[in-house]
């Protein structure tokens, strides 16, 4: 059968997908609306770490130019800034992670994908031009969620247990900041800090312009004493930025605070910092239109996920491989064919979005043994850890309260 | 944890769930109303087939005392009644068939399930006995839907298509029979005889009461030639149902006519005739309870199917073997396990709705195409035929026009 593909959008979701299709032999046109020159003067994208499923698909995509021990990390440092003391302990990861500024690492995969013979065609795709790229391709794939393309997935609502953000983000790269003590044997890792009533920071050692740089993603809780920070403008006084910021890591994630040589801290370029929110949602993964063609959904367009957990590009990158491997497989673009990529795909990206969105929430008592346990128990919180890899595992691990325990009682007897 | 199962219901599903459980050393009851004593004084319940994945299931629970080459049967033999002569053609299975009349089969399985230690509890159960029940077991599966018990589980209307049964059945065990001509060198096969607008007739060699005899299972479409055979009296004048009878096979079916001998003819027993029709349906396959307790639904109370495709008793089998295994692995009993079990048994068992849904229908001009080619392909049909095993490659094939085309064009290079 033809299988012409046109993908819309140029993230990680739009160029897997683009970059496994063009190892299959399988004719896949990218359109997006930025040419790779464009990406060193664009605003922070987001703050992305690669898992190690995701690193290894990399691998077989040969597109893994990151490959550098100065570059990866291990471990996760847990730290909750407890009014009675803090509590910190850590995970490792079976394979390290690694996080690249993605206005480097998309680029690199668009020169790949172009060096190798595929198409990128550079247009911003308005609302009218929907029905002629259907008619154009065998199949598109939507990537991106601008303008009317997003819209014509409708909402779920049975998995989309929220109307409004549930953290207010204020994200950027900074200098100054230390990636562990220097008596470590591990010193690169990535901390969670959780400020109970505030809000989270994920601090993500990360490759941007000019070297490693440190990610502070900072997820804060309408109403608490970090929310401010979404809106407080750096262009407009970036001294006063820069002290608002240092005042409050002090007194909500002095953990990290602790790490920070205030002489050198700061943004490392202007456009370096993101400020906005996420509604996390999941939408219908397919349209069909009038003459036997369809488009389906992939990556965000599909499922949005809070970035708190680190999903969401992680999950991009599965749905583009399982997707690749339907398409590659497929006798008919039909509905049953988005059956079978849902099918394969959706375990997995609805348990990110499932553990994400409960872990917006303010911990359950069983949560809350969860996290007492894995500080006492480095394989328990080993096995979180890893599982940033597997959140279907993780799901299974805490879908509900019975599991919660079941999981910490199972740990606790293979200690004892 | 603790893993107290109760089986509402004996039927294939119940019993298969059963002895899978008591095998992994897991305490499952069965509640049923029908002590094993009772079947051979039972109208016929079914005329069923069990594929050889399901003889694998029973071998694997070592519940198959029928493993008699005078039983088994090898393939299928289509025959079409088109008004310009009969199309006739052939499919095999890679490994045989075989059908036992289920006042044999289910007091088997009882009988094994009971000598191994396993819980048989005979009692008619009550709408107001459930609370009862959900609150003594850990889970309860139910897999009857008499009375309450089926009405607790929501129809889904999007993957029930029908509001009234597509066929009108009249069932019954024949003597008089040939299962094949004596001239053929595989002589035991089922007939899967169409009269195009009047319906189908399935011809089953079946082991009941008395040895070997023929299920004619007349699915009559309603306002057809055939159609008044569902209420026809056999008790109020058998040489007239007898006549009637005789009179419609020479008509409609021919080819099985042609094989009757119409001196020995005739029901085997009053009770081997069964009249009625199904609306096929799908529903919820969970309830939850208060206080943290879920009922699953299995077998015709998950998805109930007209037998046109044999498919009803093999996917409950199926289904009790992955509603075991999720057993075997649970840690809770919880919307997340319901999702599991519904992961693992839901392709196959929806394909099985739905393809026996499509058949149901007039054929469309690529199922028109697919059967002609299917009389000249024998590898083709034999693909056909072995597919009852595995309904979800069957629906991979013929959810859509385009897959049917693809399909016939495909064998047809291989063969070229």
């Amino acid at each position: 059968m033809s299988k012409s593909i046109g993908i819309l959008g140029a993230g990680i979701g739009g160029l897997h997908l683009a970059l496994y299709l063009q190892k299959q032999g399988i004719a896949a046109t990218v359109l997006t609306d930025r040419a790779p020159e464009q990406y060193a003067a664009t605003r922070l994208m987001n703050t992305v770490a690669h898992h190690s499923v995701t690193i290894a698909r990399e691998n077989e995509l040969g597109v893994n130019h990151w490959d550098d021990p100065q570059v990866v990390y291990h471990h996760h440092d847990h730290f909750f800034n407890f009014p009675d003391g803090g509590l910190l302990f850590r995970g490792a990861f079976q394979r390290p992670s690694r996080a690249v500024d993605y206005r480097i690492y998309l680029p690199a995969l668009m020169k790949d994908f172009e060096d190798r013979g595929g198409l990128i065609e550079y247009a911003s795709i308005q609302d009218d031009d929907i029905p002629a790229l259907v008619s154009r391709f065998d199949l598109l794939v939507v990537s991106t969620g601008k303008g009317a393309l997003g819209r014509m997935f409708a909402h779920r609502p049975e998995l989309s247990p929220y109307t409004r953000p549930q953290r207010l983000l204020c994200v950027g790269l900074y200098d100054g900041v230390d990636h562990g003590s220097p008596d470590d044997d591990d010193p690169r890792g990535v901390t969670l800090s959780v400020s109970p009533g505030h809000g989270e920071m994920i601090v993500i050692p990360t490759l941007s312009f000019g070297g490693m740089k440190t990610a502070l993603l900072m997820e804060n809780i309408p109403g608490g004493d970090m929310a401010d920070l979404v809106s407080l403008s750096y262009d407009a006084n970036p001294a006063a930025f820069r002290q608002t910021l240092l005042d409050k890591l002090e007194k909500h994630h002095p953990h990290t605070y602790n790490r920070i040589d205030t002489h050198r801290f700061g943004l490392a370029q202007p456009l370096d910092l993101l400020q906005g929110a996420v509604v996390p949602t999941v939408r219908q993964s397919w349209v069909a239109f009038d003459g036997d063609k369809l488009a389906i959904a992939l990556g965000d367009v599909h499922s949005v996920v809070d970035p708190l957990m680190g999903q969401g590009a992680n999950m991009a990158s599965y749905a583009a491989f399982e997707l690749g491997k339907a398409i590659t497989d497929a006798v008919a673009f039909d509905a049953r064919f988005v059956e079978d990529v849902d099918r394969a795909r959706e375990n997995r990206v609805l348990a990110a979005a499932r553990w994400t969105n409960m872990m917006l929430q303010p911990p359950s008592e069983a949560m809350g043994r969860l996290i007492f346990a894995m500080s006492q128990d480095r394989e328990l919180c080993d096995e979180f850890t890893e599982n940033f890899n597997y959140p279907e595992r993780q799901w299974d691990r805490l879908a509900s309260d019975k599991r919660i325990h079941a999981w910490i009682d199972r740990s606790g007897r293979i200690a004892a």
